[in-house]
């Protein structure tokens, strides 16, 4: 009996065993594990020093107008690399207009914000820096503030050695990329496609399965699952005007093509389950909504109670291990430091 | 010769070495040292669970109103444990009526905020998170907050597993003090104080004893040179309504006796060098100006230009190593969590 038992529970594993090999081999054809090394990015080659730069840049409230806000405040590393807001408030507490993506894994994106229209991640960093509603800083500013810390100059000259001007605001975004290039969160789904079978639970495994037979990853693949590719919000059936506002047109105001209304990069999905409020609205705050909502709108598909829930729970394999960040300490301003300001000039 | 130079050199650190040990013997009539461990406090024994929790709560932009400000806003352990601002900005881009104080070694004052008003952390951490200019929160939408998510009730029950209900305010403002306890800063002058003749340059110690003479130990002695007493703010001669605004009249508002109006704290010194700008109204940038600003008006005395250079090297020696502190990784909100909310109530 015992050994009937056991040929039965080892017949039970090679079966889940074989079932979970041919689910990665499918996995495999659409969606690719993280580095296990930190990803190299174009024209800005990643050094120790620009890490120890970009993290302290990073953390750095001076970098705005207000000095309130960091790069942090927004993509706040405690909390999924986004704030946990509709739209970020920011200078002058006016709000921003869309929901703030996570910085996690934001490396890999094929371009950056929801529109893309920041090829990378230093071309990113100087938005919000200069953005009236966000830091609300200018490039001069910056440059002076930072200038007026000899730390900061120590810091530039190391990461930037070649360079006749070390501190510049195109310098401050590539030590922001660089830094924000570390910030890549291995996950449960990352351990399944590397060849651990045990590494996501039965109703993720099915909930990747369904991801897959029913079309998600047609928009949402490759290593960020999204992030890669820009598409209508809406493609099957627009959304109510709550979560997808006629105001904001997405891509179009980049290409200013027709054929761009409203179309928005597709969102990484990688933490998402700890990223909430979702869309470029921030308007849906449960996953599952979320899911069903896309269903609706991109696939015309309504999903039954078991199988949102089930794309949820593969969804919470994507959670990934934040990497260990220890808070810098920062230069002190100096006699020279432009001051803080909360006006609101702009 | 070199028989005569060595002599001569080992004469001179010898000359030194009494000097400093002289020194230190008048310092260690005014000054303590940091202790070496965490600083038992009042009520709350301090755990290693509730430091775990202290540290998830003070880094929780959660427990604000809006989702935009934690202890961490206004108290940036990357900047000297203060905001770098005149005074903070918080709900509704309100400017609040005083300059925040470091949490850095803050346990070891004898009350807290600039008032006093508070007579430990655990009783002040409760005060900003209610305050309509700074996080705006209630205790009830702070608790249902904390409830909504598990992984708090876990850190609760393990924190505080004696209490019927772990999940409380005052349980948070515990966990809060207790994670505050650990932010100990020990600097040079605690080395000298030590024992180390080598800690503190020469200009530093000449400045400690410029400290002593003139009289600036009366108000700032103890171990953080300050936070112990109570004193009128333009003892001899009142600054200008600049630096001191006729309308806050300080510890008045909490003893309603006419003999503490415009009495402040004295300000721990502790990273005074690190946290400019300066006095309750953060009017003053420049430490070397508050420094003649505090010997004019609280010793009516004016200070040479050398002297007060002296007296800023010394304090450039209080300048702490700040622990290290890794971000830590916050719980998801879940369906319950109340949403954060930018109006401004009241």
């Amino acid at each position: 009996m015992k050994h009937l038992i056991s040929t039965l529970f080892i017949s039970a594993c090679m079966v889940s065993a074989a079932g979970a090999s041919e689910l990665r081999d499918t996995a495999l054809e659409y969606f690719k594990p993280l580095p296990s090394t930190i990803p190299s990015v174009k024209d800005n080659p990643i050094t120790p020093e620009k890490i120890v730069l970009g993290k302290a840049l990073f953390f750095d409230p001076r970098l705005s107008a207000s000095g309130v806000f960091s790069c942090y405040s927004c993509h706040n590393l405690a909390t999924g690399g986004d704030d946990n807001l509709e739209t970020s408030i920011g200078h002058g507490w006016q709000k921003g207009p869309r929901n703030s993506p996570t910085v996690l894994n934001a490396v890999l994106n094929e371009a950056q914000f929801w529109d893309g229209r920041a090829e990378d991640l230093k071309a990113q960093a100087k938005g919000p820096i200069q953005a009236g509603v966000e830091m609300a800083n200018t490039p001069e500013t910056v440059v002076a503030t930072l200038m007026s810390m000899p730390q900061y100059t120590e810091w530039f000259s190391a990461a930037f050695a070649e360079d006749a001007k070390p501190v510049s605001f195109d310098n401050m975004a590539k030590a922001i990329e660089a830094f924000e290039a570390t910030l890549i969160t291995p996950s449960p789904f990352d351990a399944f496609l590397n060849g651990d079978d045990d590494a996501m639970t039965p109703e993720a495994e099915k909930g990747l399965a369904l991801f897959v037979d029913k079309g998600c990853v047609a928009c949402h693949s490759g290593v960020n699952l999204g992030g890669q590719g820009y598409y209508p919000f809406g493609l099957i059936e627009k959304p109510g005007a709550e979560i997808l506002p006629p105001d904001d047109k997405g891509r179009f105001a980049v290409t200013e093509t027709v054929d761009d209304e409203y179309v928005f990069r597709a969102s990484p999905l990688r933490n998402v389950a700890v990223t909430a409020p979702y869309f470029h609205s921030g308007k849906v705050w449960d996953l599952k909504v979320a899911v069903q909502v896309m269903a609706e709108s991109q696939l015309g598909e309504a999903l039954s109670d078991e199988e949102a829930d089930l794309i949820v729970a593969f969804m919470d394999s994507l959670t990934g291990s934040v990497p260990e960040v220890t808070v810098p300490v920062l230069p002190a301003e100096t006699r020279t430091t432009p001051r803080p300001t909360a006006e609101i000039l702009r």
